[in-house]
């Protein structure tokens, strides 16, 4: 399991985060999820405007994917039926339909220990399972996005507010932030941060979870000082509504344009949606914006837009073992020196 | 913790059970808890109607009793943290307002695994928690009750159905009946009772919690032929609605009248309850209906209508390690001559 590449904290949200977290537990013991906080949708909505917690619908994803990667301890009865229990969605039409029950867990648990971390831990604990999930922020966040195509104009922008609504707008997004502005890191996400020996940041929904991780200030500036190797996974395709259309250099350069002093040491794209030719030259270009090298490299699950754990595994395992000062090798599609940047 | 006393099996439902549990958990390791599942109110009348599972409140509270008193697996984190968030209370007024997380993780983990019997083993094996808490059916019952003094004329009886408009009349109860009529025993609680040492029944709500566990067939043919000593605690005061206005001696005739062929060892009154001199007769001679000695001791909490778990406790281990064909001595306030009976 461990296989001396040491802490990894992975940051995002959502089924990409699950994805990574999966891969990420082939290859460490010690791994730290962050989670975003923003999404006002579907059953972490009304969780937390019912209760004002924290949207738990992501950190209770990250935790199963945690769970079923396996760990020293079983649960009693086997972790399987902890993590379908956890995943377990009430069905019907009544006041609980829809609602996971890892979610009520975490919600309940958070109003009776006090705050979000130590009822994750305590979750953690509970199931036997090894590292940590932690939120983004203590508080829950709100995402507004300034969008154009909306108006006949295209040069005029409207802000849309909430998750869901810029997840789904027919629109361009432009811009996203985050409300409340300059929000709260969490400390301990500060702290693993800067102990980790790898930092991964996506896949996920761009602008909703993957952008949002470098606008908490407090958390970009644990990204910058952290020692830690740097990991950016972008989308294998476009996502409708949010990134409908963007190639993989526009996903670079919207995340830059959010943070334009955020370093990474690694831009990690799949080679089937990366371009050939001079196009690539753009892509090698756009992650030379953050001082990092493009590598590319079979990443899906055949047939699919998603992310196959044990091809991002050996990925990154192949880039921890070669020198920093070496190339791109085993995964990568592309004669090492094609693949470097700056 | 284990005295020698075997294996306890408790019938009871609500606060009465919690009781009796936690008396019963200081004799023996080996307690198994058989519920009444015929609630229809609060949160357990909302998930049942909701999700068709039986109602998880009762079993919920029992599991509560259990793990405090305490086990040899301490969970991760301390078992008060776990028992607070079963006992957690959703508040406000939202769609999950007056939802405890333990009923919401039972209710789940019911639709998850299948049956309620599985899932309650699981939580138990989860926690940590040495016994078994078992539904009296694996069904969720109704409760319908004859009702008299609703009328003008005190002779004219009417049928109320559910146990909060059971509970809740202002009218006499004369006779509660379960829909459906017969319903199946939970196998295990019938295996439970064959190879229990002792069984109680009581305190609890009288027609809603205790008299119900004579109307399920299989299972009052086990408490006939159980070899296990059986003992009746009466309540400590009578419950405003179902019991308004009723003596220790009609909670027995009541009892009895549901079930005339059933019969217990001992029949457990508080002292502060049960009337002295001539009346003290006739209440022996409700107990002899039962075929039972009765035994009278202090087991209140002072100033309180809630039974001791302390002096409950003592009580029975009093009862169990005299003769069987002895005297009660300890706790009983009375010359045991007085005491017998038949």
């Amino acid at each position: 399991m461990s296989s001396g590449i040491g802490k990894v904290v992975a940051l995002g949200g959502g089924h990409g985060l699950h994805a990574t977290l999966t891969a990420m537990r082939r290859l460490s013991d010690e791994v730290t999820a962050v989670v975003t906080v923003a999404d006002d949708g579907g059953s972490s909505g009304r969780l937390r405007s019912e209760l004002g917690v924290i949207p738990p619908g992501d950190l209770r994803m990250a935790i199963a994917a945690l769970m079923s990667a396996g760990g020293e301890h079983e649960p009693a009865g086997g972790r399987d039926r902890w993590v379908a229990l956890l995943q377990h969605r009430f069905g019907g039409r009544g006041a609980l339909a829809g609602h996971p029950v890892g979610n009520l867990l975490l919600a309940g648990l958070t109003e009776e220990l006090g705050d979000p971390v130590t009822a994750l831990d305590a979750v953690m604990e509970l199931f036997g399972v090894p590292g940590r999930v932690l939120p983004m922020s203590a508080v829950p966040l709100n995402i507004e996005a300034e969008v154009s195509g909306l108006e006949a104009d295209p040069r005029i922008s409207r802000s849309i507010a909430g998750q869901v609504a810029v997840a789904t707008t027919p629109g361009t997004v432009r811009r996203v932030r985050l409300l409340p502005p300059d929000p709260p890191a969490c400390p301990e996400a500060v702290e693993a941060i800067a102990a980790a020996d790898l930092v991964v940041l996506g896949p996920g929904s761009w602008f909703s979870s993957v952008i949002p991780h470098v606008l908490v200030p407090e958390q970009l500036a644990a990204l910058k000082a952290t020692s830690a190797r740097r990991m950016l996974f972008v989308n294998l395709a476009p996502e409708a509504g949010e990134t409908s259309g963007f190639s993989v250099e526009r996903h670079l350069h919207v995340l830059h344009a959010h943070a334009d002093d955020f370093r990474v040491d690694d831009v990690i794209v799949d080679a089937g949606s990366a371009p050939a030719g001079r196009e690539r030259d753009h892509v090698e270009r756009a992650a030379a914006l953050f001082g990092a090298r493009l590598h590319v490299g079979d990443l899906a699950q055949p047939g699919t837009h998603v992310h196959d754990p044990e091809k991002l595994a050996s990925m990154v395992l192949t880039l921890c073992e070669e020198q920093t000062d070496g190339y791109a090798v085993g995964a990568v599609d592309r004669p090492p020196s094609a693949d470097r940047l700056g």
